[in-house]
Parts: structure tokens; C-alpha cells; sequence
């Protein structure tokens, strides 16, 4: 494709973009689309002859679009958003058209200092620790999502415990990590992949109405398993459960992981960005005093289109030496000189994207004032949702709901708990297959919740009105 | 941004990518900037109110382009290319667009289903086994990298070698992998992230002239540690090494790997693409009788922007049953039923972006024909630099170059080794330091080679031209 030819199909892109932008709201936010409807849709081999711009496009609107779920629709509840806007879209543009690879610092200098200079402007905009900016022993670093920022935080953890050897040679000691019951499953994926196994995973208690992790049960665990001659690696405690936005209570759980020497990984994938809000600062808490490692994705709440975990270490020695190996046909003057960071280092992968571009945009675009304004309309519109909910008799509500996460459902009086857990399934079935929104489930206080997640930047009043409005009829129908 | 702001800056975006693929050639192809150089021209702290996209702009050109290195330069061939094309560019702005996250099938259908019709097309393209399409037990998934695609693979095939447990808890053999000295570093890597340890990875010895694994030490290495009671788990067979593209012979590491019941993984990750080529397919022998796994690189040299690794397995059952997790939030209707694919589980991340719209875009602008005339086009011009450097009496050459990769250096007459192999080095920064051209060494047969990678899509016979010019020139100078 030439430069010209990409000038015109580039613009017709651009416009097919801002026209989904401004008509998103007509589609079905979830795709009707049954198994297999798709593929069927597409030819079975690949064109032996090269075919136009117009016809990619073309099948775009007949084939993609019926089986897409329209996760930028203001009416998509179902997961924690993730957000993208336009100069989140343009920066990672930017970003495919210079194509270049930013393994190394060498392999484009600009690469590897945009993301530690915006990194720092990220963590100085959520007032994080000042240990966590690139000047002292710590840094910051996008990885592609939570689940690999939490397997890289498992395994720096590792080689600090393990006495800094590689991949635990001749380590014959049980590992064993801790989480909560709400804690996302990435932690009980990443402890597998990390050859802990499942069953070193140990699940501290929670406060039956908080569903906060106890820190006296993390104390016991630990004693325990220190005793039984166990090497405890890591704990992880989140800021913002995925289920209900539980916070756990990270000062106590920090003091209890210092006391035992412990790596402490604060996940706040969803909740993180709140911060950004001086108001909501205080889901930092604990956070300069304990966390070792920490992460939160401004691709969820935070206008970054996926993916951009940011991560932070309070020392990148440990990560490093896990994560290093330097054969020959990496070797460069800037590594050696040890003057340069190399991100390859940081993460599971080699390659990486030139990612900072976007979050630099984003960042730029909306400036502080900005992404808290973005923000606070998300916790306002929730808090509107929870008042609307929390006013009507036939309804109950979870009273936590700090950001933009509000669970409930109807009160099915009279109903036995598992045919009330039953009913609330077949109504969000019901409103899902509609159309008109899309909101998933969860299990809390041995019952299942709707979960509505309010956070997609084309979200307004008049949906979060629209949406309660069919819930209730639909209540009231079934 | 309002959709009429994004059709403007769209269209500015989209002119300043075009400008660049018209520049390229004018930019030093290695940056010349300096440890701190980029830093030092961004602001300290990030803006307290939004800017114009303009401003963002403009620093694009003054801060972040003299940190550049390009990788898309017609004179770029210090890494095996990351080829980046403008149907690529523009799919992956369309999966920017619709911001979908298709980590379930049910959260986008369309985003699955077209990522195994198009790694379907992709597997027929290349001539690769039947088992690995989707039909059968097997299938294809888009990694991040060829680093992954290891890690995945090795994590599966400890699985398989446990008997099915998660995690390999209870399991106290010591495990074991195989490699050789001319294997990526990425499967050390993965070895040390899955726990195996780096002192459980085999080192395979190399036919010295070739530098391909020899299947009768494997066979011996084998036999010796299960004897001392190890568990090996997976051998790493490559087609087409990164130091020199040498070729481990792979039916006959797949038939070692048979009769000791071993999880064969082919990492051609560089190479495995020109088997669009029926002169090429060669590439693929042994795949059909012995590849568990396999994985090549579309975002190396088929025209495709990384990131985006194919990878394949014969049988997904010990993939998924490594990696996946179902909590509650993540219940639905369509995994439950068992009929779709829900690509969480055949990764390590839970998000994923929708990648499949560029493979698909590339596909289908180029069709088969376009892709083997881009894959031929590196060959030829490889050939004709390995032929005018073969004729020149000043230059040994490695007489192995099947593909884009040429190894070289001057010949050094009377020099020891150690000081030729310091010349070459001084010639290689020389070079480098001249932005006329980029490539890097390696060290093979003890020396130090200079390796030239061709593939760029905007590299012409004039540049192969240009690049030996100055090579002979500066190697004269020096």
C-alpha cells in the first residue's frame, strides 16, 4: 500500500470510526450472534489474489459488526469498562505507523524514556509513593494487563525470597502465596504458571459483610505455613475486588507482611485510577509504607484503550534479576554501560509496542482536570444508580459501592434462595438478550448479584435513567 | 474528543504516518540520541489542563522523533524486520476504534471467530499440518510474541507430562528441557518463569559446521535423565535460529522426541512465514508427523504490525486444561455449553485486544500472491548481497542463507582472533554510528559475524547496493 493509497483508506478509517463513535448507541450492546454464526459468514481459504481497501470494509459492516459486543456503548455494564477515546486511538496509530520495537532502551531511545517519564507523570497524577518513580530504586512499566503484572510481581518475589538464584534451582522448599476468596483469578493462574501450584495458593478469610481480607487470618496463615517449613512469597491484596469493589485493608495487611518478610502486591487493576481524585486518594493507603509492587490499568477506567497495565515496583533489582538474560545478539553499549533501562527485562515477553504513546496523548489531551472530571462523573452517575436502587422497596442493594460498581437485585420475596438466585439469572438473561444493556453476575453474601459497572466514557444520566427503567419493568415481568 | 474532533486529527494522524513512509529514508536509521537525551526534553510534570492534539504533534516531530530508531527504514537490518504495513496499520486502528476485549467468546464473538478463521487461512497459506486447523483437535491462537508462544507451550506440555494436575502440585521431579546453544533466549526465560529452573535446561550440542541440534545427543541427553529419574517435559526444535537461521533438523528430533513420549515445540518464529513460498515449504518438514506446538511471527516479515504471533497445537486439551480458570463473573451461557473457543484460556493474560482485524486486512490486500512476493523479494535481495560479498577475496562470508539473513565480516588478514573480532565490532558501531545503515553481530564458529537482516518492505535492490557499499568502504577506512 502506498503512502497515497494510505492517506485515502486511512481517512475512510478515521470516518468509519467517528461514525460508529456517533452511532454506537443504535446497535444491540450485545451481539446476537449464535456459535459459529460468524465463521460461517467468512470464506473458508484465503484470497490467492490481493483484493481492495473497500471490500475489507465492506465486510467489516456485514460480517464483524453483527458479532461484535459494543463494549464503548453507554449502556455496556457488564465487565469494569474499557474505556478508549480518540486521543487514546490516535496515539496507538501513531504508534503502528512508526513501527518500531522497544525491547532494548537502543532499539528507540524514545520508546523506553516516553514510558518512564509518563509512567512517573501517571504516579505523580495518582500521588503514589514518590518510591515509586524512576529516580529512586523503583519504576514504572505498562505491561499488556493485570494478570501479567501480578505473574511478574510473583516471580520478582520469588528470586528476592529465594535469595536472588534463577527460576529456583535447587530450591526443594514449598512456596506459597496468599490471597482472598474475591482476590481476580489471574493470582491463582499466575501462581500456576509460576510452577507454585494451586494447591500453595492459601485463601485468607474475608469479613463476611466487607468481604475485605482479614489480616489476623493472614497472620495465622503465615505462622502456620512458616512452621510447617513453607517459604511464603507473596501476598496479594486488591483495591477494588472485581466482584463488588472490595478494598482490602492494606496498612494492616502491609504491617503483617513486613512483620513476615513478605512481598506485597497491591493489585487495584479497576480502582487504581480513582486516585486521580483527591477525594478518592485514600485507596492509596498503605501504599508507601508496604507495597512492594502495585498496578492499575488505565485501560479500564482511566480513557487508555487496551492494553495498558501500569505497574510499579518500589525496587526493580529483584525484577530484573528475575526477568534477565543478555545472549550475545542483544548486547549493545547502552546495556552494558548499565546507564539505560532495557523493559524487555520488566516483562514475560521480548518485543513490546511503543504503548506510552497513547497514555502520553491521553494524558495530554484531557490533562489532570481532565481525567478527574471523567471520573467523577462515573462515581456520581453509580452513586445516582445505587440512590434509585436503594429508594425502591423491591429492590436490594450492596451497600458498597465507592466507584462505579453497583450489585443488587430484586428482593423476590417470598422466593427460597435458590430460586431467587435462579430468577435474578433468568432477568439479566432476559436483559442482555434485549439489547438495551448488557450487565453480568456475581455470587456475594451466598447470593447472586447484579453487577452494574458505570464507567464508559459515552455514559450519561439519561442512560444510567434508561437502564434502571428496564430493569425494574423487566423485575416486574418476570 | 467528539467524533468531529477525531475526523480532524484522524486526518492528520493519518498524513503525518504517510509523510514519515515517504521520509523514512531521510532520518539516521539508529538514533543518535543519547542515555537521558528524551528525558531531559519532556516536561518534569504532567499538565494540570488539556492541550490541543496539535501540541501533541508537534512534540512527536521535536522530542520523540530524534529518539527514534526506524525500524521501517529501507536500511534497517539489525533485527530480523518488524515489518509494518499500511492494511495492518489500518486494522489495527479499526480494533483501536471498536475497543472491543475479547477475552471470552461470548464478550465479541466476532473478535474469536475470525482469529481462527484467519489463523485457519494462515495455516493453509503456509502449507502447514491439517491437525493444526480448527476442524480437529488442534487450532490457532495470536500470541503477543514468539516469547509467549514458548512459555504457553512449555506450560502445556508440563501438563500433559504431569498427568493433567494444575500447577504440578505434588510433583517433585525434578523436570527437565532441551534446547540448544543456538536456541532463543526466550525458552531459558520461560523455563525460569515456569518454575523448571535454568540448571533443568539441556543444552543440546550443534553440528559445528551447520549449528544445527544434533537428534543423537537429544537422544542420549534423554535417555541419561530419565534414567537419573528427571521428567523431561518439552524439546525446543527452531527453524531458523536468530544468530545465523541455521535449521535444527526436525524430523529427526521429532522422532527422538516420539520415542521418549516428549512435547515437541517448533519455535520458527523468524522463518516459518516463507513457507508462503512452495520453494521455501521445506521449512515445514517434520511438522505433520512430531509438532505438538508451533509458532511463527506474521509481525516479522509478513507484513504485519507486532504485535502478532501464530501460534498452533495439534491438541488444545492440555492448553486449556493449563490455563484456564472460570470465576464467577466470568460464568456464562456460551462457555458453559463447551461449543465456542474462549482464547483466555489458551494465553497468559485474561484481556486480549482484537488483533485478528490486521492479520485479516494484511491477508486480503496482498492475498497469497502479494505475500510470496514479499517473502521472495527478501530472498533475492539476501542472495544478491551474499553473492557480491562470496566475490569479494576482502570478506568471509556464512555460507548458509536460505532466508533474509546474511552473516559476514571482513576477513582481517593477519590479525588474531581476538583483535579481528574487536575490528568487526569497531566496524559494526562505525557503521551504526553513520545513521546510513543498522545491523548488529553475533558470534558463531567462535568468531564474531555481522549479521544483515533484510525484509523491510520498503527495501530495494539500490539500498542492498548502498549498504555493501558502505560496508566495503568503512571496513577499508578502518
Amino acid at each position: 500500500m502506498t503512502p497515497e493509497e494510505f492517506r485515502r483508506y486511512g481517512r475512510q478509517v478515521v470516518d468509519w470510526i467517528a461514525d460508529y463513535q456517533e452511532k454506537v448507541e443504535s446497535y444491540p450492546v450485545l451481539s446476537r450472534a449464535e456459535p459459529g454464526d460468524v465463521l460461517a459468514d467468512l470464506p473458508a481459504h484465503p484470497p490467492e489474489r490481493g483484493e481492495g481497501f473497500e471490500a475489507v470494509l465492506a465486510d467489516l459492516d456485514r460480517v464483524v459488526m453483527p458479532g461484535i459486543t459494543h463494549w464503548q456503548h453507554p449502556a455496556f455494564f457488564a465487565y469494569f469498562p474499557s474505556n478508549t477515546s480518540g486521543p487514546a486511538i490516535l496515539g496507538d496509530l501513531l504508534s503502528a505507523g512508526l513501527g518500531v520495537q522497544g525491547m532494548l532502551w537502543a532499539t528507540s531511545p524514545a520508546c523506553t524514556e516516553l514510558e518512564t517519564r509518563v509512567l512517573d507523570w501517571l504516579a505523580e497524577l495518582l500521588g503514589l509513593p514518590a518510591g515509586f518513580r524512576s529516580e529512586g530504586t523503583g519504576g514504572g512499566v505498562i505491561q499488556d494487563s493485570a494478570s501479567s503484572a501480578a505473574l511478574v510481581a510473583i516471580l520478582a518475589a520469588l528470586h528476592r525470597a529465594d535469595g536472588g538464584t534463577s527460576g529456583r534451582d535447587g530450591i526443594t522448599r514449598r512456596h506459597t502465596l496468599y490471597i482472598s476468596s474475591q482476590t481476580h483469578s489471574s493470582l491463582e493462574k499466575a501462581a500456576r504458571i509460576a510452577g507454585i501450584g494451586a494447591a500453595n495458593v492459601r485463601v485468607v478469610d474475608v469479613d463476611p459483610a466487607t468481604l475485605a481480607m482479614d489480616p489476623a487470618h493472614l497472620d495465622a496463615l503465615l505462622t502456620e505455613d512458616a512452621a510447617a517449613g513453607a517459604l511464603p512469597v507473596l501476598v496479594c491484596a486488591t483495591v477494588g475486588t472485581t466482584s463488588t469493589t472490595a478494598v482490602d485493608p492494606v496498612p494492616a495487611i502491609g504491617a503483617v507482611c513486613r512483620r513476615h518478610g513478605v512481598w506485597l502486591h497491591v493489585d487495584a487493576a479497576y480502582a487504581g485510577v480513582a486516585a486521580v481524585c483527591p477525594e478518592l486518594r485514600w485507596v492509596n493507603d498503605g501504599l508507601a509504607e508496604y507495597a512492594d509492587s502495585y498496578s492499575t490499568n488505565p485501560h479500564k477506567w482511566l480513557l487508555t484503550n487496551f492494553d495498558c497495565t501500569a505497574m510499579w515496583v518500589a525496587d526493580r533489582a529483584p525484577l530484573t534479576g528475575a526477568l534477565s538474560i543478555l545472549p550475545e545478539y542483544l548486547r549493545n553499549q547502552a546495556t552494558t554501560s548499565g546507564e539505560v533501562i532495557d523493559y524487555r527485562d520488566w516483562q514475560i515477553p521480548l518485543g513490546r509496542r511503543f504503548r506510552a504513546l497513547k497514555l502520553w496523548s491521553v494524558i495530554r489531551w484531557y490533562g489532570a482536570e481532565g481525567l478527574r472530571e471523567h471520573v467523577r462523573t462515573g462515581v456520581r452517575l453509580a452513586a445516582d444508580l445505587a440512590a434509585r436502587i436503594g429508594a425502591d422497596p423491591g429492590f436490594e442493594l450492596l451497600e458498597h459501592h465507592p466507584f462505579g460498581l453497583v450489585c443488587f437485585r430484586p428482593r423476590w420475596d417470598g422466593l427460597p434462595a435458590d430460586e431467587a438466585d435462579a430468577a435474578t439469572m433468568r432477568l439479566m438473561e432476559r436483559l442482555n438478550a434485549s439489547g438495551d444493556l448488557y450487565l453480568t453476575h456475581t455470587r456475594a453474601g451466598g447470593r447472586v448479584l447484579l453487577r452494574m459497572a458505570v464507567g464508559a466514557p459515552a455514559t450519561g444520566p439519561e442512560h444510567i435513567e434508561a437502564a434502571w427503567r428496564r430493569v425494574r419493568e423487566e423485575a416486574l415481568a418476570g
